[in-house]
């Protein structure tokens, strides 16, 4: 019999009716059975008369199934046995202690994550690239886009489409005119209710090589940087091309699901993000985590289908400092998606130092969320990782995982941010108070003085967290005057000894 | 006859009665007459039996004087000729144009500032040093205290007080306990119906040395920092104080009034600021500038009798970039009087890095405010230059003054932030688009387009505000690409060519 493991995707591919439009006319579903459950999940049309279940077991044990619908004349049954999970395959990615995330085999899931919006569309060689560097990298979790991207940097047509037809003729875009196509998207010639499976399926290897690295795929499924109309498409249109992508996408333990990049730049699908989202959770089996990403307007993250809160900082000047306010007003896990880039682009989304990018990512961890990264130095290759991947170059990577080795140091995630805090004071404490974190982000104490709880006794760890260097100090209890480098970001971890 | 310089004090000494006490039983006013017009002003008491009228002639001329009042038997009279003013006395600062400030002859103000809060109560070395280092900074104003200051650093009695009496022992102030004694006040001795004109001439020599560099004396009228009892008089006392340093300090054209210090920590004082305020604009004839000054929550600014705004940043990250709103709000001058300090302090009120401060200060300006410096670096002998004094050893000083050297070069005073500025843009333009400024903060472009007026030619001024070079570009218009240093504290001036 057949064997995989748990969590790892079984597929079975069948031979179906080609005549018509299999995509508009033909359904293919799955029963599969284990220790008396039946889920049920849908297939996909995958061309060429090619039709595909995919189910991810939850569960080791001996699962039996049944194919069934109008792809064919008649049904197949089978069966498969799922090992335990391999040791580096933890499952799916769910909400835990109301704002933190871990995966089914109950490990928590630390997901400081990076974006690039179409890595997946580039070339082999840049691929390649762009894998290596996230094999190196600190970031559990990238953001990219199912549908290709138009924007400044990006007017070059990806190798195929994800539905047939032809598109626009793309020489003609400069800096100065691209905008104007993101309104006329007239100059193609898609049909939007034939999908072209050979697309998907670059989008299904990026996920399962990010699965092999361990890291979440956050998939963006709408997006309002287009010029081929796939931003534009009907109701109709949307809930098939959903309903497609969830059918291929969601057997991956590792697909995250992102409504919307800036929901609110595409005004004329207003109305329509709460269906969507409520769709995608009934056609999803496996209840993959859902959220939906902001420009200027943050979205009503109080509804229902939405697991935690995919933010875009909204203001020039705070970001990360919301994270407590966003946790507090939704009780949702939050993500800090975009706290503007690493870089040197002329656009204040793309620009900041790599000292700012860490400190927001630090000013994100102790009020309890988890902070983005991208990095956007433009190159004279017109490659920018934030779009394309590639090469890493900033400071910033380094130092966040500097960051993750602290948090995965105890147990952050009952690290909660206090509320009695001085108003010049960042501080953060495990629920039984044996961590106790300060942050001092721009500030440069010399020395501060730290009131400690009564009866325990500490030591002192002074993180200079971006020249990622470490002091101790053992034995502080009570008042503790510490002598700190004067330098901005700085952390102080007391860490209770025994 | 007597000659001064417009804008120059007039001082007259009388013997006088010095039974009793003078200071609550004795009256001395002077009324001056100048081309037809009368000036009432009100003397004060010196000790020792002399009496002194001061007179601030606001106009070159001959002057002609009676002296009167319960102070003597007898009345006194005289002349003077006011010459006009000497070349560098500009004579008192007026708000000009709403929300910025000149002085007496017309020309503009520019009033960065600095904050040592005691520099006057220090020793004379120390005294010295620190009018060499005003002399040779870009500060042309500085916030000093009436009253001695009790505060962490600030434990050392001055060499006298402001009344006549006995301070409590200061031996036994620590670090640990000097709050205590912030509320318990009771260890003094002193008459408050007695001021000590000893101490009061410390104060005026503070003044005319500031006035002969050019320097506006912003003098706090009350403050928390106490031990001695002299926050915590009565209004009756209050009352009395405000005519005695009202009648001694207003002749200097170089005083600001600064009603209080962090108002708001002085809540026994609360409904009484508006009385003592339009009691000060009643007692000093010539209309210095008035403000109170907050610490956690702003003072009412709409009424009538401030001139003007004192503001200390209300939020941790926020600081200038409110500058906007509150002209807006109160269509006043702001002055940016605390936005934390450069240094290294143990709180955040004091541990800025200079590119930090430099940078508030820029967003200040461009929004339209003036910005306010201080420096708290903790030496080993307990010197701070803001409460203290002494030699700058901080990065901040150079950029502001570079600042205030790009300020002169155009008009100023006629800049406004632009209302329809990108959301990652501050822009501000003269009235007339002459001088179009853009300041990318801690934003780091490497390129960014500027869209000139239809019609302009200018020539573009990068500035590197903290490393304080400057590249020129000449012949900008319409859309205009820069190449820019792909660093922090950019400022971009387009300056009109013809």
């Amino acid at each position: 019999m057949e064997q995989i493991c748990q969590y790892d995707v079984f597929e079975a591919k069948f031979e179906g009716i080609r005549e018509g439009n299999p995509f508009l006319e033909r359904e293919i579903f799955g029963e599969f059975r284990c220790s008396g459950n039946t889920q049920r999940v849908r297939g996909f049309y995958d061309g060429d008369g090619r039709y595909i279940v995919r189910y991810l077991p939850m569960y080791a044990g001996e699962y039996t199934y049944r194919i069934f619908g109008n792809f064919a004349e008649t049904e197949f049954t089978g069966s498969f046995t799922a090992l335990p999970h391999r040791t580096q395959n933890h499952g799916i990615v769910n909400v835990s202690k109301k704002t933190h995330f871990s995966y089914s085999d109950a490990n928590p899931c630390l997901p400081l994550g990076t974006t690039c919006y179409v890595w997946h569309l580039q070339t082999p060689a840049l691929y390649e690239e762009t894998l290596e560097t996230l094999a190196a990298s600190p970031f559990r979790k990238i953001r990219f886009c199912v549908f290709p991207k138009h924007y400044v940097y990006n007017f070059r047509d990806p190798v195929c489409f994800p539905f047939e037809g032809e598109p626009m003729d793309a020489s003609i875009l400069t800096e100065e005119n691209f905008n104007d196509y993101s309104e006329d998207q007239s100059g193609n010639r898609f049909d939007f209710s034939r999908f072209n499976p050979a697309y998907f399926r670059i989008v299904e290897k990026a996920i399962r090589d990010l699965e092999a690295l361990g890291i979440e795929a956050d998939l963006i499924l709408f997006h309002p940087y287009d010029r081929w109309g796939f931003s534009k498409m009907s109701r109709e249109e949307d809930l098939r091309y959903l309903r497609y992508a969830v059918a291929r996408f969601s057997a991956f333990h590792n697909v995250w699901w992102a409504l919307a990049n800036e929901y609110d730049l595409m005004p004329w699908k207003a109305g329509r993000w709460k269906e969507y989202g409520e769709f995608v959770r009934a056609e999803d089996p496996y209840g993959h985590l859902r959220s939906i990403h902001n420009c200027t307007k943050v979205y009503d993250h109080s509804e229902d289908w939405i697991t935690h809160i995919s933010f875009q900082r909204c203001d020039l000047y705070r970001s990360a400092e919301e994270t407590d306010a966003l946790i507090e007003k939704y009780k949702k896990p939050v993500c800090l998606d975009e706290l503007s880039y690493e870089g040197n682009l002329p656009f204040g989304w793309g620009n900041i130092s790599p000292q700012e990018l860490v400190r927001r990512f630090w000013e994100g961890a102790l009020r309890g969320g988890y902070g983005g990264h991208s990095e956007t130095y433009l190159n004279e290759n017109g490659i920018v990782f934030w779009s394309h991947g590639g090469t890493l170059k900033g400071g910033s990577p380094a130092r966040i995982a500097f960051l993750r080795e602290i948090l995965e140091s105890f147990d952050y995630q009952s690290l909660a941010l206090c509320k009695d805090r001085m108003w010049d004071e960042l501080r953060a404490e495990t629920e039984d108070q044996s961590v106790i974190l300060f942050y001092h982000s721009f500030m440069r104490p010399s020395m501060r003085e730290y009131l400690l709880p009564d009866g325990k006794t500490y030591q002192a760890e002074i993180y200079d967290t971006y020249e990622m260097t470490k002091e101790t100090v053992p034995n502080c209890s009570g008042k503790t005057k510490l002598r700190l480098p004067g330098k901005e970001y700085v952390a102080v971890l007391f860490r209770e000894t025994v």
